[in-house]
């Protein structure tokens, strides 16, 4: 039964970055959110201590072994799930008001387009979603009247400044981008940059890949592409700003030259609690931003050259179709390559521009061509690492 | 007869920064406004070339000398009036869809109130009006439906920033201030500083009083006065903080820590459209803003000793009743008396300070009552400077 006045509350990837934040924002607001359903990968420690203290209905693992293991362990009401079917049944789940899809990777896509269609809010912080089927996505959306609420800083900033606003007087949305971990580091400085020294970031503490996505800007890249379909804007009107500070979130210029923008600490709890109490906004215990405090805020253009990732998704985006489908698996495999020690960092751009570069973009693609061509392109980079690496 | 697609516009002031710039506007979109009725104090030439240039119904002048000319001078079809009742017939002209209010001092109070009554839309960026009148122009707004929008750049900026907001979320308002000429001088640097250094303001071209007062900071003073008002926060809600770049016009923090700003180049023009267009914006030549380009942005912590003028406005808001007038009036008779030569800076303070320390505040002040104590206050400080003066 749906609880009268706490909203129900969905997330897939609940042990990941923005999984966990969310599980605090709902711990801070327990009168107003429940969590009825998540799923989790590997981490089934974390997913035991989710279990005890949340109470939820459904709990979805990877794993077919684990969840053996866990119906064992649970005798109560709750019910384990596994697999695709798994992660469905959470995003669908009927006493969930808003889905947090914070999951990796393109598996958080189906379970989305399934949410939509049961009409709950969705709050986006899985990238791929948009970036491989943007189109489908909000389609649907207009089409069972859901509203898609990004979770990350930059086009949370961006859907709180538009508040209020003509979205057709937009002139331009300007994401900013912190510049990652190799910021002040030259291309020639780049070329033997260690895994430790790229999982550094500045500002934010994130998961492994998106720290590694900052530093060879593609998760800006990937940001863009979104910020064009959760906006409805060309990619002529979205601009990326270098901002090191991270304060100011993103903003938008406007056609009369007036600018809005939100700023915040880095804390992601803001832009995730909006996204479950949005249009409301909730008091809560985060550390308020003192301008004063900071006393400097820097901006820069930003240098294509210096980051070709950046331009490989501008790239992808125009040209469209499954385009961003092959920037976004070829990244994937890139930046896994690099965690593991297999490829080095400026490699991880090569890869991707091989990818592109032999790609022939399907438009208009469905869901079983995305998934598909993302299948080719990772089975293709695996086989090369394989040669690679002489196996 | 109204135009049917055009709105009317009538100023107070138009001869003034702010009215000049308004013509600006209304010149850029001929399209969409048209001047009907203007008030000039002095300057008769620039009255003229206005008449010539927008064909208005209503002009109105201080003097009875220059209003028997004009009446002379133009035969056609164009009203001349003068005084009080002057600015009144310009305030509610029946053609008028908007009056923007950009008179200086306490003369733009009672031709604000009866627009008011007419039920146009009031851009106000006479600062006494809702320094001393506060709760009598938003008490007579929410009766008549009116809206009041702000013109100037810092409550322009928390108007855009409240779009779509819940105004009891608000945390804190912060008002950005410059500094102005004399941001970087000691207390010691300003006991000889000048009447021309005074008037050189670092970003905004402006007139002589407001430039003034934000060497004293007393501008900034009378904006917290104003946006507890217009935004119906406590002034323990109201920040102010040093900004040398003015580039962040203004900022809004919400309870969830969220902080929406409106930025933009030190152009007038853009609030003032803004109050005419609103909720629209409309597209303007104006210059873009690139935070690339002005690279940094610096905050600073206000200190109220540094700024007294700013902790008067604090003291006399928080009392209330009759002491902002006292405050307003002590600070415009002293601003005149230095911009003549007769005092120096730091006495600005001074003769505030003494001013109102002698008062005793009138709780809920009506209108006469208003301007009586402003009149009184005038008069005494006159008293005391003719005394100084030696005549």
């Amino acid at each position: 039964m749906k609880s009268l006045n706490r909203k129900g509350i969905s997330i897939l990837g609940a042990t990941g970055s923005i999984g966990k934040q969310t599980l605090d924002v709902i711990r801070n607001h327990r009168d107003a959110f429940r969590l009825v359903a998540f799923s989790v990968g590997k981490n089934i420690p974390l997913a035991r201590k989710i279990i005890e203290e949340f109470q939820p209905e459904v709990v979805s693992v990877s794993h077919r072994e684990d969840w053996l293991s866990l119906k064992s362990e649970y005798t109560g009401n709750i019910r384990f799930v596994y697999g695709m079917d798994g992660l469905i049944e959470v995003a669908v789940h009927p006493n969930a008001d808003i889905l947090v899809n914070a999951i990796l990777g393109s598996v958080g896509l189906l379970p989305t387009l399934k949410a939509i269609e049961t009409r709950k809010r969705i709050a986006i912080a899985n990238k791929e979603t948009l970036v491989t089927a943007g189109h489908l996505v909000m389609t649907k959306a207009r089409e069972f009247d859901v509203e898609i609420i990004p979770v990350d800083s930059e086009h949370s900033a961006i859907f709180q400044s538009l508040q209020g606003e003509n979205p057709k007087e937009i002139e331009k949305i300007i994401l900013t981008a912190s510049g990652g971990s190799f910021r002040d580091y030259s291309r020639e400085e780049l070329k033997n940059v260690t895994v430790e020294e790229a999982l550094h970031h500045p500002n934010w503490s994130m998961g492994a890949k998106i720290t590694i996505d900052s530093a060879t800007m593609m998760n800006k890249g990937l940001e863009v592409i979104e910020a064009h379909w959760l906006f409805h804007v060309s990619y002529d009107q979205i601009d990326v700003l270098l901002h090191r500070e991270s304060t100011i979130h993103s903003m938008v210029s406007f056609q009369d030259k007036s600018v809005i923008a939100q700023l915040g600490t880095p804390d992601m709890r803001i832009p995730i609690q909006y996204a479950l109490t949005y249009p409301k906004r909730f008091p809560n215990l985060s550390e308020p931003l003192d301008l004063a405090k900071l006393g400097t805020l820097h901006f820069q253009r930003m240098d294509m050259k210096r980051f070709p990732c950046l331009q490989f998704a501008y790239e992808a985006g125009r040209m469209g179709g499954t385009m961003p489908v092959v920037l976004n698996a070829a990244n994937e495999v890139a930046v896994n390559a690099f965690l593991e020690g297999k490829i080095r960092f400026l490699e991880i751009e090569d890869w991707i521009e091989k990818m592109m570069a032999k790609h022939h973009s399907i438009s208009e693609p469905d869901l079983d061509t995305i998934l598909q061509v993302d299948q080719e392109t990772r089975n293709e980079m695996n086989h090369w690492e394989s040669i690679k690496n002489g196996r």
